[in-house]
């Protein structure tokens, strides 16, 4: 298992729509998130910003996020839910919410 | 068990020394974490933000919190890494570290 922290921002004032579709995420996206092999994952906010953390069971990792990607419902989710984020500046290339570097762990 | 998800800044300048404090905690401080119920605990970091995650197992987060807070070993610990932080000036009332908003989860 891996855990990942990420993180970006989201635009002034998305906060109460942004809540709004992630109290109750479609059934589809919740689905593709599980079968991409994600479990225990968690969004925060505060003063704009997110920050996701979720454990990765799978062994193909970049592979599990190409299905996702592919998937119709994730996509227009996406449409939906991207406008309303603003990347970090000092994301890596590729990357639209931000991988944080782990730095301490304890089980 | 409850998730926390928490937020606060690290002095510029400070990452290295705070990363080597945490790769090699002490063994007293890990154990109190252990015994005031927190696991699955992990410290991510970017851009001079700390990003908390943990899960809370007791049933009286604020009685353990107060039992850590006693403890010599992290009082001492806690003299070595509060310098190192700069505490967010949105967070809460009494908060150090300032508590996120849990806005998603799926196991």
């Amino acid at each position: 298992m891996i855990r990942y922290g990420q993180s970006i921002k989201l635009k002034p004032g998305m906060y109460e729509k942004y809540k709004e579709y992630h109290t109750s995420v479609w059934p589809e996206v919740a689905a593709m998130i599980s079968e991409c092999n994600i479990r225990n994952y968690s969004i925060f906010f505060k003063d704009d910003m997110l920050f996701a953390y979720f454990e990765y069971v799978g062994n193909d990792f970049e592979a599990d996020m190409s299905k996702m990607a592919a998937d119709k419902k994730t996509q227009e989710w996406w449409d939906v839910t991207k406008p309303m984020q603003q990347p970090l500046v000092t994301r890596s290339e590729g990357e639209w919410w931000a991988n944080l570097e782990e730095v301490f762990h304890q089980d």
